[in-house]
């Protein structure tokens, strides 16, 4: 049994969504409220969730929950956040989010949740989609993924044991650092490959989409999450730009080494370029 | 029907593999001979592919077909098509390919098997996998491919047509072009994004191959191809090096656009920035 008595999800896109299906599925019986800003999105959830409480009060989602998770867009976080610690919070509350960036948010939102007495941990599960929206949310989009979460030295640890075996029950694989620890991981594996599918499709098809024509398996894939929502992901890559910068200098300079490997027609250097690459991406287990 | 009498199929790895799958599953009785290189090779094709004539020896696969296709990687075309020129051959015999570069390939093959007395015609069927071998072949692999042919002023329009209805028959979109209309394509569709995986995969693991734990869809996505055969690969990117130059100086170009962009910390131009990638990313067909 999971030790939260309810459960509050700020915003039912695809993450919040997806939380919401999953802990109908995996935690039954728990109390779900589900605020959303505008009320054809709360008009959606009873549609779609009908068991969930929706509302477009932040003090009302708020009632009672011991466990509520920001899931909009990292840079819409604060002003919900400033709403939700000017309510009546449980004593034993903590506060959370899905959000990419951990440093800036855990900076402002752990000092601003500890004045309501209450306790921010950052957490963010590695699962999403090129899509948005409760209509894409799946009740298994966490399942199996790792959560990365965000623990400072001000995080008491009964606190993040309860979120830990949260998380834990949807399935995700737990890891734990601090958010800049987060922040300069999540740069290399997530912000850089959303920035180089972008790069990628502006260079590919930005003189002539009609070459969309011929696109097979590998261009579909490498540049499928450049279809994500651009406001959500120009927060993200904002929010984490020194990270972001760093890993796209790096990707920069093997960029200028395969040119001038290209330029040498020194065949062996480039079968070798690559094999480095293979031998690195050969890492990842098969799914 | 098809009108073919019999197809050789010179090297039976992933896409030869296919290819011959492809045949026994839609070309119901054509009689397939396969060459390779190695005795190992010829044993695992008789092993698998029991009904298709397996041979070590080039003239004895070229006995009396009508269409032989080249399937090694590219560098090792030219030194099995002038052993098959050397052959008997059928004053019918089409000879295509399917390898990812054009201009070199016909440049090279056409003039050879012309002064043979047959056809040399480049197909370039927009398939495959990181994965290579007899083993990963798959009868369905050019289903729905885009299938294109780079004839010449000195292709004999009777035997394209032949051809064309060859691929036609596996369940490819044909699409005809030049052979230097397809680099140029070919290069922002398929070589580019080939190199920006191997780039994002260098330069989100080259410094610590541990946030690999941390890896969710949008990585395994994005860096998928990477995981290719790097000497199949150098041939092809070292073979067509002057388009893949002109496209990653493209992707260059946006990726200091970027920089900038987040040195500004204008979120605004990086939304409109991100925006153009998904408006083009969009105009790709759902699978």
């Amino acid at each position: 049994m999971s030790v939260e008595r309810s459960i509050a999800i700020f915003s039912p896109g695809l993450l919040g969504g997806s939380l919401a299906k999953s802990i109908l599925q995996r935690l039954p019986g728990m109390e779900i409220r589900i605020w959303a800003r505008r009320p054809e999105a709360v008009e959606e959830v009873r549609r779609e969730l009908p068991s969930v409480h929706a509302t477009l009060d932040v003090a009302d989602a708020m009632r009672g929950v011991s466990l509520a998770i920001l899931c909009m867009p990292i840079q819409h976080m604060g002003a919900v956040a400033r709403q939700m610690a000017g309510c009546e919070l449980a004593a034993d509350l903590i506060v959370t989010d899905v959000g990419s960036v951990k440093g800036s948010v855990v900076a402002e939102l752990e000092p601003l949740f500890a004045r309501a007495n209450a306790t921010f941990i950052g957490s963010h599960p590695m699962a999403g989609s090129q899509h948005t929206g409760l209509a894409h949310a799946s009740g298994d989009l966490f399942h199996r993924a790792a959560c990365l979460l965000t623990p400072t030295v001000r995080t008491p640890r009964p606190l993040l044991d309860r979120l830990r075996a949260f998380w834990l029950r949807l399935g995700c694989r737990i890891q734990e650092m601090t958010p800049e620890q987060h922040d300069r991981r999540v740069a290399r594996i997530s912000h850089l490959p959303h920035s180089m599918a972008v790069l990628t499709t502006l260079a590919a098809l930005g003189r002539d989409s009609s070459v969309l024509d011929s696109a097979a398996g590998g261009f579909r894939d490498t540049t499928r999450v450049a279809g994500g929502e651009p406001a959500m992901w120009a927060g993200i890559l904002m929010n984490n730009r020194a990270e972001v910068t760093a890993a796209l200098q790096d990707a920069s300079a093997v960029m200028r080494e395969l040119l001038e490997i290209l330029q040498s027609m020194d065949e062996e250097a480039l079968r070798r370029f690559l094999a480095r690459a293979k031998a690195l991406r050969d890492l990842l287990p098969a799914v």
